[in-house]
């Protein structure tokens, strides 16, 4: 009878319906059903049907790998395997974000971690909604591209260590037509689809290592830390099972990380961080998550807080910015207006939202509503108070900064009540939650 | 402030969320997104996400009732409350079949309720796949025409008092845009959605009372009692709820209905019944469906195979006939091609697979594949031993017609084991499982 396997005929009703009756797909529906789709045949009425009822019902781990599998195969792959620096094989680590308010760390990360002699090649993306992304927040630096081809990612690798560019169209383009689905059909708070969605990309970029940092809190996307925890699992074993050695740090995003929320805002608090100064939680997220990177690596005997104090992350810094056109020297856009929201009463910082923070650094212009709108350079929001802070009556609470001062009233309306004033705050907890292993 | 409820604001994808988080969709909501997606505001990626939502998460009596209402409120109504005849204002009275192998109980149903003086609007459709159309019966008769407009409608009623014919486009759109939808999404199987669909048409027909026959079997859409029931107990529900009068017989539909299955061969076996032989089991459900319409329209006091008996529900079948252009005493179309399906050993008749011979009067050419298809007037499948029947081996089983004999070995494959043969048989259950009300 040959291989019935390859035989199968598969329609999209009759594997919508597997899923939505409680069932775990077959190996062929998935490779099935997520080529179809990418090629046109699957509509995307039944994909988004698919959807909802692998959110309702779920996935298990073998159902969640063949998915990644399927989306990588959807597209080509990179292989940074044989990068190398004075005849040295390069190890490649690369990090993962799942994304919240003032996240600027990979500026300051992929330097530090390539000063130790490892690549770090960083594929990322751009902004939608109230996160922002990590190429607009570089594209606010004078002449600085995110568009390279594989040849020059292969040359900067080589030689500077650190590069961070867009995610060329032909990685995963089943994830890419997927993604864009599940933003409008509801269909984006599904654990598997999540994890499928930043796995398939990160696999198939061809990374020998991967550090994850999921975020947990009001200002993320997961708001609990038990549905978090289920996402870096499904995430770290989708990475073990492929070879790319995964870890993941759970990590608090109850407040904005650090000061600044908006895309020059946010390179200038990079640059203090290099600098060797900076607000104490990126600092402590930087370097925490570079000890992930390094010891992915093999390199666990190092401090990477060394080369912040030193200037070597920053040499790299600099390296990584002209290697891509931009001018480290120049200085950066500077907003020309501000405004600055104050303090209704005296007493203790109980919370700062980092949600609404988000949101009106999105509203003064920092971010985009809908895929290829411009940015604002210069827009967003300084956040003047931390959890614990005595203010007084009248004293400032947030910096606003925009080009366009018509937006200001928006983003004075997203920052109402996202500071609670109160008699006494408690210790917010952790910055780092828990590591998660694909042994834990 | 105003009216907030009309200042609301809905988006699709907020919709789809409650539905999906387990909430109940608010009237508002679902007005929106039913006149929405009618619009084409709404795409159809999003509403099959929410159909899935609803397939799982359900909805509770008032949100069914509220989605019918929005499907009835997305095209025009009709009304046949001032029907008259000879001054005296006329009963209506609907009947709806949720179809079934075999099922065509109309065609001796709508005359004999009509011969009793009660107006018959039977608004009906076409066949998809393995269940035949009303429409497409009647047009195997020579003449016989289902579009009418609605003065035809009415003058017909008055006059002749039944009419069978297409339902205008403009009824309930949105349902008609919907159930296409679910038809390829993997949807079509929720009985919110299910019951609204049936009832949003039959409401904005404008009929004053209504009788379903709920099919529950291995040949039926609903194949548990336990789903039919829910089935039949939510659309008895809406229908009371719009002021139409509605009952509901729960019926079997695990052999098929009759002898008979295809266009022609079921007129000839309906006019057998109207001539007052015929199956008992279609005599049988033919008179119990006449008798709670009858009910409905306020006649409780007469038995309706009386008008099988002495031709008076043939006389009104005659006179509907020829009202829609149709030649009553015209020879029905007879196959080409017949061919014999046997027993292949000798034993007892344990079951008849109904969905097997439904299949196969479809492949033979009396059913179509997709909407739009020519179907065949001769084509289908007689049915010639019953459960509990002995036969020996070589008996006749099965007679196929087609006008198309190329189609012979699709159709005798549909029917491979659809008639087990063993050493006893246990006795069907009642064709009549139960009478469902809006008290009961």
């Amino acid at each position: 009878m040959g291989d019935t396997q390859d035989d199968e005929v598969y329609d999209a009703v009759s594997v919508i319906a597997t899923k939505r009756d409680g069932h775990r797909l077959g190996d062929g529906q998935i490779d099935w059903v997520v080529d179809a789709y990418t090629r046109g045949e699957v509509a995307d009425e039944q994909m988004s049907s698919l959807a909802m009822a692998i959110l309702l019902r779920g996935m298990d781990r073998a159902e969640v790998a063949r998915w990644t599998s399927a989306m990588i195969a959807s597209g080509e792959r990179m292989d940074f395997s044989g990068l190398r620096r004075d005849g040295e094989l390069l190890a490649t680590v690369d990090k993962h974000s799942t994304g919240g308010v003032g996240d600027k760390i990979t500026l300051p990360l992929a330097p530090l971690v390539a000063s130790y002699g490892v690549a770090v090649p960083q594929l990322s993306g751009r902004g939608l909604g109230h996160t922002g992304g990590t190429l607009d927040k570089l594209e606010s630096i004078p002449g600085w591209r995110a568009d390279l081809d594989n040849a020059e990612i292969h040359r900067l690798l080589e030689s500077v260590g650190a590069v961070v560019c867009a995610a060329g169209a032909g990685l995963a383009p089943a994830d890419k037509k997927l993604y864009a689905l599940r933003d409008v059909t509801g269909t984006v708070e599904s654990i598997p689809l999540i994890a499928s969605s930043i796995m398939s990309k990160k696999i198939a970029e061809g990374t020998g290592a991967l550090v994850l940092d999921v975020k947990v809190g009001s200002g993320a996307f997961m708001k609990t830390e038990e549905d978090a925890r289920e996402l870096a699992r499904t995430m770290v074993a989708l990475g073990s099972d492929s070879g790319v050695t995964t870890t993941a740090l759970l990590t608090s995003m109850s407040a904005p990380l650090g000061r600044a929320a908006g895309n020059a805002l946010e390179v200038a608090e990079s640059l203090d961080v290099l600098a060797g100064g900076g607000p104490d939680d990126i600092v402590q997220l930087t370097v925490a998550l570079a000890a992930e990177m390094l010891a992915a690596a093999g390199i666990d005997d190092v401090d990477p807080a060394e080369h912040l104090r030193n200037g070597r992350a920053m040499d790299v810094w600099r390296s990584m910015i002209a290697g891509q056109g931009g001018d480290p020297d120049a200085p950066l856009p500077v907003a020309a207006h501000t405004e600055v929201v104050r303090a209704d009463r005296a007493g203790v910082v109980e919370s700062v939202d980092a949600m609404r923070v988000g949101v009106a650094a999105w509203r003064l212009g920092a971010g985009r509503a809908r895929q290829g709108e411009a940015v604002q350079a210069e827009a967003g929001v300084e956040t003047l108070v931390r959890i614990g802070d005595e203010v007084s009556a009248g004293q400032p609470l947030f910096t606003l900064h925009t080009a366009t001062p018509q937006r200001f009233g928006a983003g004075i309306a997203a920052l109402r009540e996202a500071v609670t004033i109160g008699s006494s705050a408690t210790a917010p907890g952790p910055l780092i939650i828990d590591r998660i292993t694909v042994d834990s």
